[in-house]
């Protein structure tokens, strides 16, 4: 049996379910600069050949992961279809153009679900179709839209993509009611914590935060060692850094940012090239940029601890009634959306409803 | 190999293996009135016949659902070793005596972790000796005696068992600010709430739960029935219950506890024959039992939802700073410490520093 799609384009039966396995490979990346896109390859008689998934910014595509795996396993892909759930594109990033590497391979037919939003990456499908590979695009659109729909939300918006961390007891506290903080999370949920850090452009907490707890912010790799890319460290609010605070480091990668809005905040780091900002805290911090909407992901690392007093880990959000409550959804992306961390639970969530 | 053990016993490691088998499937059970017990059947030659486990007050004990197992599939016992993490009951309970069943399946060897701390079910040794099986005691003593250090805690204490309920969001709240808290669960949290309702012998909530939330506190089937087992309702705090209040009810299973004391109340529940209680909330009460160190197991029912505002879960700890943080286990008995139930997970815990 074969149907449709919106373009009118005509699929098999085994290619839809080629795309839904690209799209179940997509989950195993991480979110952030890049959105989570996975590949299958198909012999000439619908057999998988290899299955390939971004692993974030910095790394290959899904297409060239794809590629390298048969590449490795010796598999010769002549004349095959490769199934992605974004268009391969078409410019030299950091990891060379795919649609390049696909008219290398051979290939004869690409399918992919939903165009580059981008409009330097845009072009992949025109300059495959030039090279005389078949190019079709809408399959499993839907699906490959609501898995990104955030990051596609946030490159709509000239916004970077903001994960919200959040560390806290069982009881959701953050600090106790003296204010000690360090450390409610296991030290296995502080090096995740960091593995993040290194792969994102900013981290971002309010001056409240540095003037109670002056963190550095550095990213550090297991063994303590700073790591080598260091995310850029901005403090929001209007009152001014304090003098000698820790997160000024002596790097130049600490910067201020002058406002309590956080759309303002998210709008000048975007101008900086930041494209993967991690909100840290404090709470009220935490509120403005939740009841913006400005979250895209959630990480919450939650100790089995108690503290029945204290700072609660979210404030502000203007709710009166339960009606009123945020909603969020389980995100399976990235090593599921429940993990034990040591002693930690590390929940990993997203918005509720895709606002595209 | 085989080593001696502290009552000077030996045991083989087949013996040793088979009980820490024993132990395993006693995590099956679900905590309460009755202590989480395993049973494992080996034949004269130490091949694993059968195991069993028990699953909770008023159904049969491990040994009893081994033998019973055994006897399903066939297969003969006569002759075989048992194992169990407890001692073998005397009693004629729910469920006749253990020791009887033993005898009458022809098994010539018990060998059992721990002694049964009730006097009434004490002897089960002594009755089996006397029939001339051969008993042992001590193997995996300190394993079965950390499995149940609560509810050993709790009979030693002749005090009920206590299970905490906590119906929270994602920022541990349990009601927004205007109180409105129904329902803060998914229904498959809810239904998992009414079949602990079924099994335990009394559900407490505070006065100010009363007069805030008017609960009936009713156990009921998933097609919303009464159960048929109801458990005792129990308002604990020195105000009167008001006038016309849900949990009162029309079947004379409505109590008042007029104390604020968390000991007191268990005590007057222990007289009434209460041996498993829950407590429903509010924070107030949560509180006092929870820093009274007398809550035996926690299960919090957390929503992927978020409030910002109104009541926190738990509150009046006394705690001043983050040193002071109550500690707890996962519980990975009764199906596991972490659950997803609908949109919800269901989180169990347990106190983190046995205490016998």
């Amino acid at each position: 049996m074969s149907g449709h799609d919106v373009n009118g384009a005509s699929f098999t039966d085994i290619e839809r379910a080629a795309m839904h396995q690209a799209l179940d490979a997509a989950l195993g990346g991480p979110r952030g600069a890049n959105p989570l896109v996975g590949a299958v390859i198909l012999d000439p008689e619908g057999r998988v050949l290899s299955v390939g998934h971004h692993r974030g910014a910095g790394t290959a595509h899904a297409e060239a992961d794809a590629l390298a795996t048969a590449r490795e396993h010796g598999i010769d892909v002549t004349g095959g279809t490769i199934l992605v759930t974004l268009e391969p594109c078409n410019h030299q990033g950091r990891t060379g153009p795919c649609a390049q590497a696909i008219i290398a391979a051979g290939l004869a037919r690409v399918i992919y679900a939903i165009d580059d939003p981008h409009d330097p990456a845009a072009g992949g499908a025109a300059t495959l179709r030039a090279s005389g590979i078949q190019v079709d695009s809408g399959l499993g659109a839907e699906q490959a839209r609501a898995l990104n729909a955030r990051w596609l939300a946030a490159v709509d918006d000239r916004r970077p993509f903001v994960t919200l961390h959040i560390a806290q007891t069982l009881d959701a506290r953050i600090a106790a009611e003296d204010g000690t903080s360090q450390w409610i999370s296991s030290p296995e949920s502080l090096r995740d914590n960091h593995a993040i850090r290194q792969r994102i452009d900013a981290i971002l907490v309010g001056t409240g935060t540095v003037e109670i707890d002056d963190p550095r912010l550095t990213a550090r790799t297991p063994d303590g060692e700073l790591a080598e890319h260091q995310p850029l460290r901005a403090v929001m609010g209007v009152r001014p850094i304090p003098e000698g605070a820790a997160i000024v480091g002596d790097d130049g990668r600490a910067i201020h940012l002058a406002t309590r809005e956080p759309a303002e905040a998210l709008a000048e780091l975007f101008d900086r090239g930041v494209r993967h900002v991690m909100v840290e805290g404090g709470s009220r911090i935490i509120g403005t940029f939740l009841s913006a909407g400005l979250v895209d992901e959630l990480v919450v690392y939650q100790a089995p601890t108690l503290l029945g007093s204290g700072k609660n880990s979210v404030a502000g959000l203007g709710i009166h009634t339960l009606a009123e409550a945020q909603s969020w959804d389980w995100d399976h992306s990235d090593g599921g959306a429940v993990r034990h961390l040591g002693r930690d639970l590390r929940l990993h969530l997203q918005p509720a409803t895709p606002q595209y």
